[in-house]
């Protein structure tokens, strides 16, 4: 391979993600194939010379966060769009956005960067499964002349291969059938706890409140449990399909956004709306008997309940719900933690569906989703 | 993004997998970022004109066999190259060699391909798992000045994203501990159907025979129980380890070749080197009491048997056996038909692996495998 010039990357967002996204890309061995120019807090801006060497990697990666502090330039993404923009356009550099917020006005921005030929890699979801508009001007702006490239991995099973791979089926001309998992750590680590297949069980609002304890869940589980975290993750595969160029119009509904899809909510109408997570958690153990009800019901049929999402490409339809598998099935059998496992029924993994399973949340394996689109880049 | 100068695809191997890919090529949706300008079989050469517009892919797609078998041109390795290399070098153009046979003496030619800048692509486990000096003669064409890449995905769990996970694992800067899998899709279905954990079961000889009907083993099973295809696999993954940048020194052996996997076959001793698939066959039940024997062991320790192939970094070993697995493990409960499946062990994927399952064999999948890799050097 012949040498080329490294790639740019800045990034926005430094938290939880943002930093092991850092940390990561600077213990990349030298020579690094990228250079960090960049880093944009919610509050202030590190700006790097690309040009200069003073500052190596491994000082960088002990030195960015008291640099970062003790920068007295403001956080400005109109600034850093006409920084990059300059970059691209005069310099000629190829330039990669790293977007680790989930914040939806940084998600607005990105037709505008790809239209400058600015490249956007991100684990954020709410460009990609929000309003369908944004949707519709990401796509126009990456396949206008000279715009940049978008990757996602991470916005569905962190580090797992699940968008790579949905790709590269739809590009080699497989046809998708049905795609199906468990798509949420929170719900797989809740009803892997809640739903054995044994008879019996904790009561649904002590898992919940285990789940929460850990960490596990929001600070208000109800931003859980309402299902919106899977809708979207359906959203992103079922855009991704639908937006395919293939010989056969797509069967799957348009999605206006996330909420289109068939959402069963896990939310008990009676407590809709409250607004503490603490508040939510006391009043939930009034609701365990219907949660029990259903697990009851489930065990006797020789079943488990997984709360899963579902684009059925064959029946036309995209939901998320609690649904009844046997205890025989994978999302039975060999699932634990907060695992998520997606599987692929398509046209030649049939009748057996390829299967992709892990962690699929955490900063480590989320950074590693959006460091591996990123070096896809290079 | 920009519209790029097609790649150019020569193809050598036009056999099961061959044909297939050649389908797959050509299904592409125009415009093909992809323009095929040569086949060759093993007997003939089809120079297709990459200039010309004259064959559309949906035309050659129904005529490139009758095309090929009407060519008065011989299948000539060395005119080929020439022909690659110049276009590589005087007319600028970016190639692409896909090895679709399972050929020792065109595997040797990868070096001198990739020197040239001429990419290769295979599903041909044949180079990477041979004597080291042509692994490392690759590796060295590639990364010299002005060298090709080289993917090979589809050496490994054909379509199955494995060898493109351990890279990003691995350039994320993931520590792999252990890989651990079934890695062959004859085994897979061969102990499936053989050792379930309850006891009793069919005949070994009697499964054997049954999966060769169907066209599960090669012509002749020992090839397949001698373990060595799954030798070979180790040795791409191990191989793939060991030559990445890291800090640390890689703690697995230097593998000679797949022969220095430590392999255990699953042959009788008295039935080696038999030279036909039915005396094999035919003599082979008077060894079933002893695969009974263990099976029965496994059932009492309520475990089943499988075929597995394991890179244990951490233990500085590779080894490829028998191996007995709770009725609980995903290796007993998850697998069906010929699957493979592939659990990566890794810093970050602790203590529940990242697991990626689905059929691991067969033309269909297996050139999906080599088509994605072609269209990762788009």
């Amino acid at each position: 391979m012949s040498t080329q010039k490294p790639l740019l990357v800045a990034v926005v967002g430094v938290g939880l993600v943002g930093s092991e996204f850092i940390s990561q890309l600077l213990s990349i061995p030298s020579p690094s194939p990228l250079k960090l120019i960049s880093l944009t807090s919610s509050t202030r801006t590190l700006t790097l010379d690309p040009n200069s060497s003073s500052s190596s990697a491994p000082q960088l990666k002990n030195e960015w966060k008291s640099l970062l502090s003790s920068s007295s330039l403001p956080a400005d993404l109109q600034s850093l769009t006409t920084r990059l923009t300059t970059l691209v356009s005069q310099d000629k550099e190829r330039v990669i956005l790293v977007d680790n917020t989930s914040s939806d006005s940084v998600a607005a921005l990105y037709p505008t960067w790809l239209a400058q030929g600015i490249n956007v890699v991100t684990p954020n979801k709410k460009a990609y499964s929000g309003d369908v508009q944004l949707w519709k001007d990401i796509l126009e702006a990456s396949s206008s002349q000279g715009g940049g490239r978008y990757l996602n991995e991470a916005t569905v099973g962190a580090g797992l291969p699940v968008i790579s791979t949905l790709k590269e089926l739809l590009g080699t001309g497989d046809k998708i059938i049905k795609i199906e998992g468990v798509f949420s750590g929170t719900m797989s680590y809740i009803f892997n706890e809640f739903s054995t297949g044994r008879e019996g069980g904790p009561a649904f609002s002590a898992v919940v409140g285990v789940a929460r304890e850990k960490g596990y869940t929001e600070p208000h589980p109800a931003d859980d449990l309402n299902g919106f975290d899977v809708a979207r993750k359906l959203t992103i595969l079922s855009r991704i399909i639908s937006s395919f160029p293939t010989s056969s119009p797509s069967t799957l509904p348009p999605l206006q956004s996330f909420k289109s899809v068939k959402t069963a909510s896990l939310i008990p109408p009676e407590l809709e709306g409250i607004p503490t997570g603490d508040e939510f958690l006391a009043r939930l153990p009034a609701h365990d008997a219907q949660f029990a009800k259903l697990r009851e019901e489930a065990s006797k049929e020789g079943k488990v309940l997984r709360f899963v999402g579902v684009v059925d490409v064959k029946g036309g339809e995209v939901r998320a719900g609690l649904e009844k598998y046997p205890t025989t099935h994978p999302f039975a059998t060999s699932l634990g933690g907060s695992d998520n496992i997606i599987m692929f029924h398509t046209e030649r993994y049939s009748p057996r569906p390829l299967i992709i399973q892990g962690a699929g949340a955490g900063a480590a394996v989320t950074a590693m989703g959006v460091l591996g689109d990123v070096l896809k880049l290079v």
